[in-house]
This record gives structure tokens, C-alpha cells and sequence, in this order.
């Protein structure tokens, strides 16, 4: 089957990462697709310039309006961001037939009504799990995984430059001006902060999530929108002693005489795991009536990860447009022909870190043998703890923490330390992962 | 359009959770799938059981087997659990041309690839959402939300009764058999709690995951599988000096010589935010190429919760066999002309709670001018502090946290302290959630 042509418009940071992630995982998507994803033609406005990214195979275009009309052109990606151009081109792709993805959450939140509208009189799916948490699947988990449920309310972190800069003020205590320099030096925050510490850019994204959590139009007319940049280090400091911490939250709930629809600096009790959700990380919490609080965390931007969102986008619209309907989504997620091979590992080969504790009576040289022991399989010790022995008693704990090594020297070790005439017990082993 | 008529093999938790839910949210549900959706037909083990749930309007018949042949029927809703009727039944349903939903993770764990395989060359669906972590929507997530990515690795807590019985022990210091014995008395474990406790079910999960992360068959007799009974109280107080917590996971891993697939207590770095999953719920951490770290978090257990599940699938599968390929799932989840006009709360109606901060002069009378004020307007105090004034200081901070109120009251009341002249300075206002 001929692949699936794409037409990207705009070659920025999440442009550049659509391109690069389409082709690092080329092979990974068809077979999950049914068909290969290929950016056949893209545009942006510097043409010449140099990008990180290489375009061989695309064909670059000076005029965007030379895309969204090409008859060989299925998909349109729309990633040059802002509301009037973007719109044109938006429309301008669905009135000539074409599906549409887009990143764009402004865009949306102003004139989603309208575009929806014209996709759906034109017949074309217009997708934008992009627009909202980056690469986190929360357009998907509240548009199709929660629909058994009346949504009562939704509250999130959506913009990780007022987490990153919440986050800061709060671990080292410093004033909001200061952590915002900093920001921008790291790039977490623009030149021209305002649009994401006033809560412009989390409100559009809010706007998103309410219309698709209760069935309403955007309204993002209505949004109430406060920013972060009034919150002192002494009302942080406050906030921690009572047990909360704050954070910028997009709230929309079903109230009885309307839907609340609001950005704002909010107290949350520290042990919620939203509390916990730290620098520029975002997360979603649902709260349905069947199902309960269900929450959703990745990174909220980044080229890769919200090409992530895109490209899942793309992937969507493939399967919809190519696959027999009852095997839109493979049952194994990969198409039955295209499954792999690859062996489970039996347990010996596995590579992790290991908390290993012993019982050893307390002598002198018990733990030169066991760091012998350990040096001699090449198993790299961590750190190791000799708990002191209490009055009168014979024997001790020693708590051993080991870097990744395999389990079948793991198990060889263990072996010979419990041979030791020096350990009457058997070894505890529990296995250490750091999850990074 | 008539409803879409499903049948349902089993009236247990699940079975009367999925009646519950479909009936409670009926029409929110058609507004989503574009389509009513209804239990036609149910059978169970004992039919004349009282059950809590109503089954007005659905024909209860003694054999499942004339659900799973009946004309009417276009969805089989397998609830009954076990593998061997179990899988008779799946089968039957597919080869009589039924889409399929079930949450019976032992049964695709094991038979998966036999039933996905006559369920593709028959043209039918088999969902199975609910199959893992309950109501928290991890198979789309997997299958559809992250595609762009090469999944590097996943690690979840897939069982809420070993979660519990960790969390339980850390918590209070209890041993494993004290745990255990207070999670059967509270219906957290079953009265022979092998299958959770040993792995089993998480084994069975894991199973389900690693096949859709990977695009490999089902290989549960491969998986290696350990359980928490041997932990003991001062294990898990070493791992938490050392800035662990010990949680049951379900580890699968792309590994150069293969895939890793396994389930074991593990260490986890306490500053994670897995590891501050706590109590009977689930969490399930991704690791992918261009996405990085997600999680989903929710409940894994529980009537409606797993309903939640079941009945996304239902929608899911309603949703394919009804609606044009281009508009299977509505851009605004909701079918366009099924849209709500409830209107959009201006902030004044908005009710939640505040923190409030005033400087205030270091005089008495100020807290019953501030508390009249409040009692005046009905906002009833939650907690309030007046911090110490320093030496020589005239001015102190004061703290008040107020209950749930609305925000038109809030402001009358912050507008008439402002008034006050033992208050200087603007009152501070941060709004407070809950979000229990």
C-alpha cells in the first residue's frame, strides 16, 4: 500500500521533532499504522535556514497554499502556530478535502467551533492531541477512554513554564522575579513571559478540555485567567506550613447553575499526587462518577514530545482512513502480520539493581568476604550499611546496594555469601529500579 | 438511529457496576457515541439472586449460549471470569459474528492470541480495557495515544490489594500477616489471596501490556512471577532510610536480547511520583523514545470503576460499527448536534475555597473585626493564625483558610477588611482546592 503523504506546515521546534520522530520510528509506526507515514512536502518561513533536523526526501515549498491544494496530500499538519494565517490554511486544507493536525490550542480555543464545523460538513477528522499536555494522550483518555462518564470536573497543570517557576520558588524559597531570570536563561520561559505566566496559554488550553469533558462550544471568551506573577515566597512558605502547595491549575467543573471555567494559583493539599507533580512536568486529573479520579502526567512540551502527540495524531487518521472499520486499532496494537518475534527474556539475563540483606554474625572480615565475593562476579556496589549490633546481641543486618548487574551473578553471589560460615541466614534480595 | 443491544455473560460487581452506569448515564452516553446503547439480554450463574442493581428491561435468560448465538445481540459483554467457559463463550460469540468486551485479563494472558486471531479473521472486535488497572483507560493509552513512540519500557502497580498491604506496612510498621488479615476484613483481599498476593494478576496484566507495547504474542508462561509475602516490616524500613519505598511491580523491558517481563516487589526512589501511589490504586509509567515518562493513575478495581472500562469499549466498538469512518469519535467527543448550552459560571457564582493573607497592624480587635466581617457574609473559617510580630514589628501576617464559599461573597468580605484601618495592605486571596 502507498504510504500516507503528509503536508507539514512549519518547521519549528515541534515541526522538526514530527520529521525526526516519523523517521526514527518509520518502521514502528507502519506496523502499527498498516501503512508507512511519509512528510512528502513541508513550508516555513525561513526556508533556507539551517535546522537541526534533516528534510531529505521532503519537498519544500515557499507557499503553504501549494500544500493544503495538492491533490497527493492526504494529511495536513498545521504547526506554524498563531490564529489568523494558521486559520486560513486550516480551513483552506478542509475545504479541499484534506484531514487536518494541529498543535494549535489558541487557534482552537478561538475558532474551533467553526473549524469543527467545516470538517465535520466536509467530512474530515480534524485531530489535536497536541494542543493540550504535549505528548500526554488526555484529549484520547477524555474523548474515548472515560465516555461512561458524567465528567464532573477536571483540574490541571498544563503549563509547565508557571510549574517550573512554582516549583522553584518553593524548593529554594526565592521571589518569583528571580526564578523567572532564571527560566529564561534555561529557556523554560519566553523573552516575553506574559502569554504563559498570565495564564493566557493554559486557559486556551482549559477552554479545550471543558468543551470535550461536558459537550459545550469553546468559549474561551469566558474563561476567568489569573497568572502566577503576584504569588510571593512568603505566601509559598505559608501554603507549605498548612500543608498545601500551590499551584497554577486549570479547574473546569459542573456546577449547579453552569460550568466553572477558570485559571488561577490554587492551594493543593500537599499529599496529592498532583501537589507532587514538580517542574515543568504537566498532569491532568478527571474526576468522572463511575470511574473516580483518574490522572495523566508526562511533559508538557518539547519538541519530541509533543511531536509524540502529533504523530499519534497522524497515526489516528491512517488507520481510520486505511483499515477495514473493525480493525481500525489491532488488537495487539501492531498489525497481525507485522507482530515480532523478540524472546522474553528468561530471569538470569535481566540487568537491574539490587537491595541485598544480610545476617551475619558480628566478626571482623565479614565484610571484606562479601565485597570479595561481589568484585570477584564484577558486581559494583552502590552502597553498603552495617546496622550496629544491640547490647548482647551476636548478629547484625548489613544492607548492601548494588548497581545494575545481572541476576544470574546476582544469584552466584548469593550463593557463595550464604555458604559463609559467617551468615546463618538467608540472603534477602529485592530488586531496585530507578525509573528515570 | 435503534440502540445498540448488548449482551451480558455475568451480573457480578462488574456486571451490575456496567447495568449501573449504562442506565445512570444513558443519555450522557448517546450523546457520546451517537447511538443509545442498552443491556437487551443477561445471564448469571443464579438468576434469582437478589442483586443491588435493577434489571428492569433486560431478558434474563438461564444459558449463555443463547446470548452469544442471538440475532439481536451485536455485543458480548464476557463478565464471567475463569478460562474455560470463559474462552467457549468469547469464541462462540466471534464465531457467530459478535463484537466482544471483556475485563478477563487470565483469559487473553492465556488465550489471547488464540481468541485475536479468530476475532480478526471474522471481522470482529474484542475490547479489553478493563482488563488492566480497571477504569484508568492504559490500553488506549498504549495502543493508540503513544504510536509515534519506540515504548523503551513500562512499570506499573497493576494490583490494588498488594498495593494496599505495601502501603499498609509502611505506613503503620505492621508485619505482612497483620496486613493481610485487616485487607480480608475490609474486602481488600480475597479470602485465599494467592492470586493477588503471589503475582498472579499482575502477572496476567503485565502479560496484556507487554504484548501491546511491544507487538508480540501473549506469553504469560513466560513471564517470571514474585510476590510480596515474604517481605518483612524491617525491609521495608531499611529501603525507606535509604529514600526507597518497596512496591509490587509489573517490570516489561526491551532488553538487547529481548523483552523483560516481570513481577516482583522493587525498590522504588521515594521522590517518584509511582511511589507515592498509595493504598488500592493503580498506576502505570511508560517510558517512550520521543514522549519520555507518562503515567496513568486511577483505580484498578471496583464495580464501577472497571464499568468505566467496560462501557468505553462498548462506546468505542458503537461508535465503529455506526458513525462515517471521518467522524467516529466527534471532535468534541460529543455528537455535533447533541452539544449542551449550559452556560459558562461568571467567577462570582464560583464556590470553592480561599486562603486569605493580611497584614495587619499589631493591635487588638482586629481578628473579631475580620471573623465578624466573614460571619457577616455566611463564609465560615476553616483555620486561622496570626503569626507573631517581631520585635519592634507593627504589622503581622494573618492566615485564615476558609470553607467552601462563593466568590461573590469572598470579595464583598475582602472589600470591606481592606476597608478596616488596622489593615494596610491589599488582603492577599489564593483560592483553595481539595480535589478529593
Amino acid at each position: 500500500m502507498k504510504p500516507m503523504r503528509v503536508g507539514l506546515l512549519g518547521l519549528g521546534t515541534v515541526g522538526g521533532g514530527t520529521v525526526e520522530v516519523l523517521r526514527r520510528n518509520r518502521e514502528e509506526i507502519a506496523r502499527r499504522a498498516g501503512r508507512e507515514i511519509v512528510v512528502a512536502m513541508a513550508t516555513a518561513r525561513d526556508l533556507g535556514k539551517s535546522r537541526p533536523v534533516g528534510l531529505e526526501g521532503i519537498e519544500l515549498v515557499a507557499e503553504a497554499e501549494a500544500i493544503v491544494a495538492h491533490p497527493d496530500i492526504e494529511i495536513v499538519v498545521e504547526l506554524i502556530g498563531g490564529e489568523t494565517r494558521a486559520r486560513d490554511l486550516v480551513m483552506a486544507a478542509i475545504a479541499h478535502g484534506k484531514h487536518v493536525v494541529t498543535a494549535n490550542k489558541a487557534l482552537l480555543a478561538k475558532h474551533g467551533n467553526e473549524i469543527f464545523a467545516q470538517a465535520h460538513a466536509r467530512g474530515v477528522m480534524v485531530a489535536f492531541e497536541a494542543a493540550v499536555a504535549g505528548g500526554v494522550p488526555i484529549i484520547k483518555a477524555i474523548r474515548e477512554g472515560l465516555t461512561a462518564n458524567r465528567i464532573e470536573w477536571i483540574a490541571g497543570i498544563i503549563n509547565g513554564t508557571c510549574n517550573y517557576i512554582l516549583s522553584e520558588m518553593r524548593d529554594k524559597g526565592l521571589s518569583f522575579d528571580v526564578v523567572l531570570a532564571e527560566a529564561q536563561r534555561l529557556g523554560y520561559a519566553e523573552a516575553d513571559p506574559a502569554f504563559d505566566i498570565d495564564g493566557i496559554d493554559a486557559a486556551h488550553k482549559l477552554t479545550i478540555l471543558s468543551a470535550i469533558a461536558f459537550g459545550i462550544p469553546m468559549q474561551f471568551d469566558k474563561a476567568y485567567t489569573e497568572g502566577i506573577g503576584r504569588l510571593t515566597a512568603a505566601d509559598i512558605r505559608y501554603a507549605e506550613g498548612l500543608g498545601y502547595r500551590i499551584k497554577l491549575l486549570g479547574i473546569t467543573r459542573r456546577a449547579p447553575g453552569g460550568i466553572e471555567l477558570r485559571v488561577h494559583p490554587t492551594l493543593v493539599p500537599a499529599r496529592r499526587l498532583l501537589a507532587n507533580v514538580e517542574g515543568v512536568m504537566n498532569a491532568v486529573l478527571v474526576k468522572g462518577d463511575a470511574v473516580g479520579n483518574t490522572m495523566y502526567y508526562g511533559r508538557g512540551a518539547g519538541a519530541e514530545a509533543t511531536a509524540s502527540a502529533v504523530v499519534a495524531d497522524l497515526v489516528d487518521v491512517t488507520r481510520m482512513a486505511t483499515a477495514d472499520p473493525e480493525h481500525r486499532v489491532p488488537h495487539l496494537a501492531f498489525q497481525p502480520d507485522r507482530l515480532s518475534d523478540t524472546p522474553i527474556l528468561p530471569m538470569a539475563d535481566v540487568e537491574t539493581a539490587y537491595y541485598l540483606r544480610l545476617r551475619a554474625l558480628d566478626r571482623p572480615g565479614v565484610l571484606a568476604d562479601v565485597t570479595r565475593i561481589c568484585a570477584e562476579r564484577d558486581i559494583s556496589i552502590d552502597a553498603i550499611f552495617q546496622k550496629e549490633a544491640g547490647e548482647g546481641e551476636e548478629q547484625v543486618d548489613v544492607v548492601i546496594l548494588t548497581h545494575r548487574t545481572r541476576e544470574r551473578d546476582i544469584d552466584s553471589a548469593i550463593a557463595a555469601i550464604q555458604a559463609l560460615p559467617t551468615i546463618p541466614a538467608p540472603v534477602v534480595r529485592i530488586r531496585l529500579e530507578e525509573l528515570s
